[in-house]
């Protein structure tokens, strides 16, 4: 069921915070047949006036209580530090019923203020999309960046579920496949498999500095790393705002090499290459269960 | 200087295992203006058909003897554990002055057999160029594979000066940027750029196997663990070829990780903003240098 009328029959959507992310959602909007107003709230004038040379958003205006009105739908697309003073902000501002999300990458806490704060007649559920880039800035912002992507959407006992439900049509319509999980949940398996890799290639990095090591990496490397380039302020706020999970997952990773090294100490070939090949088909099945998710209807 | 004519003016080059290295070496000599024959060996008749299919090589024996009986330069290509057995066999065959080197990702244990087993006639040193990817065979050969890599060399006290010149030409003409380094200081450099970011990779796989978080994994994770997709057998080769670097290299990353999980403990946001940051920078300016060397003529 893909009702992308729904969003074809809004008439106003606020994103508060026209960056890449937020960029994408005004441009995958349009894409998607939405006809009316979308309007960006942003800090800066100057990416306010990019975003609407960009054609991402129809209106701008740097008052968070003007932007939010009116809007049937308000996405915040901020860094996870200003999420807090933004919904105390709008909170005053938002007629009952508007449905509210984020595009945070930790949930736990922002889902634990989002409800704290907003009106409990707001319809607010938390979001993910995993899409985006090592890339910041309106600049890099694509109407297709959606596409075949994951969005992880995460309610809590508070949520009703026909929230849940238009939120997923939401993303959907903007080409994401969406899942829904808890928010610790959520947070506890994105610290595995997105900060802590994260924090592995900023630390691969930080030992290839000695001896110009560096000058000698390849195109693995630059792949193995890749995600070392991101933004960081953005991924400091996302390593506080999951700490626990992260600590946690780095424990889990040291015991994991800690039990690689003692194979290899032992030369211990058949451990070691069972190891390899478990990872190896691990990653393999994954990689075409994507696929085959991707190229089927959501 | 760029004396391709060295390549152009030799008779005939033996390529000893015709996979994704040995057959775009072929495939990138022709390409080179190679006007010789090409020989490959094997050990499988199939795979030996398959390179004289896709061109790779002139002609096919599974006699290493005679496969390198008359040739001016011998390549060896195959897994760093056959390369013993295979030193012993061409030794006898090998007629005084004939270059010959290896591709092995790991380079001190195999130059040492080389010197061992070869003739002192034999002008051998040492290479490895930093090409190929996670896909194995001769079916994915290409003859730009080498074009704008690094091939390292790596000489002893025991090689001649005028060996490393040819070897460095030759790598030159398959369109290769190359570096001379010792054996040791090969390995201790490519534990940390390449052969631990390999097992970091496999690590991460393992650790988002439990709860299906795989399933929550995006792009950055399909990066920063594309190289767990390489072949088994030959990474449990490379990793029981270089323990020791290896070794240490993991007790320097499981250092790195226990320093990042301290900044995190205790919510120190500026060091982690400031480890993030250099790892970026050093990142960003080692892909600028990359780039930069590359436009630039060898």
């Amino acid at each position: 069921m893909h009702k992308i009328i729904d969003i074809k029959n809004l008439d106003q959507i606020s994103i508060i915070g026209v960056g890449l992310l937020g960029g994408s959602i005004g441009l995958a909007l349009r894409a998607a047949g939405f006809g009316g107003r979308r309007i960006g709230v942003g800090r800066r004038a100057s990416s306010l006036q990019k975003a609407l040379d960009c054609d991402a958003v129809d209106a701008v205006t740097q008052d968070i209580a003007k932007g939010v009105s009116g809007s049937q739908l308000v996405i915040l697309c901020t860094p996870v530090g200003h999420l807090d003073g933004l919904f105390a902000r709008m909170a005053q501002a938002l007629a009952p019923g508007t449905y509210v999300t984020d595009v945070a990458s930790t949930k736990a806490q922002v889902v634990r203020m989002a409800e704290r704060i907003l009106p409990v007649s707001t319809r607010f559920v938390g979001s993910h999309p995993m899409a985006g880039s090592e890339k910041t800035g309106v600049g890099f912002a694509r109407a297709d960046l959606f596409q075949l992507s994951t969005c992880i959407l995460t309610p809590t006992g508070r949520t009703k579920p026909a929230t849940v439900r238009w939120m997923r049509r939401f993303w959907e319509a903007l080409g994401c496949r969406t899942v829904v999980t808890s928010p610790d949940q959520h947070d506890k398996l994105l610290a595995r498999v997105s900060h802590l890799p994260h924090a592995v290639a900023a630390a691969l990095v930080s030992l290839a500095v000695p001896d110009s090591a560096i000058d000698l990496a390849g195109p693995g490397f630059a792949d193995a790393t890749r995600i070392a380039g991101g933004d960081a302020a953005m991924w400091t706020d996302i390593f506080r705002t999951n700490r626990q999970a992260i600590l946690q997952a780095i424990d889990q990773l040291v015991a994991e090499l800690h039990s690689f090294r003692q194979k290899l100490d032992r030369d211990d070939a058949e451990a070691i290459m069972k190891w390899l090949t478990a990872s190896r088909e691990a990653r393999d099945e994954w990689i075409s269960r994507r696929y085959r998710k991707k190229v089927l209807p959501p």
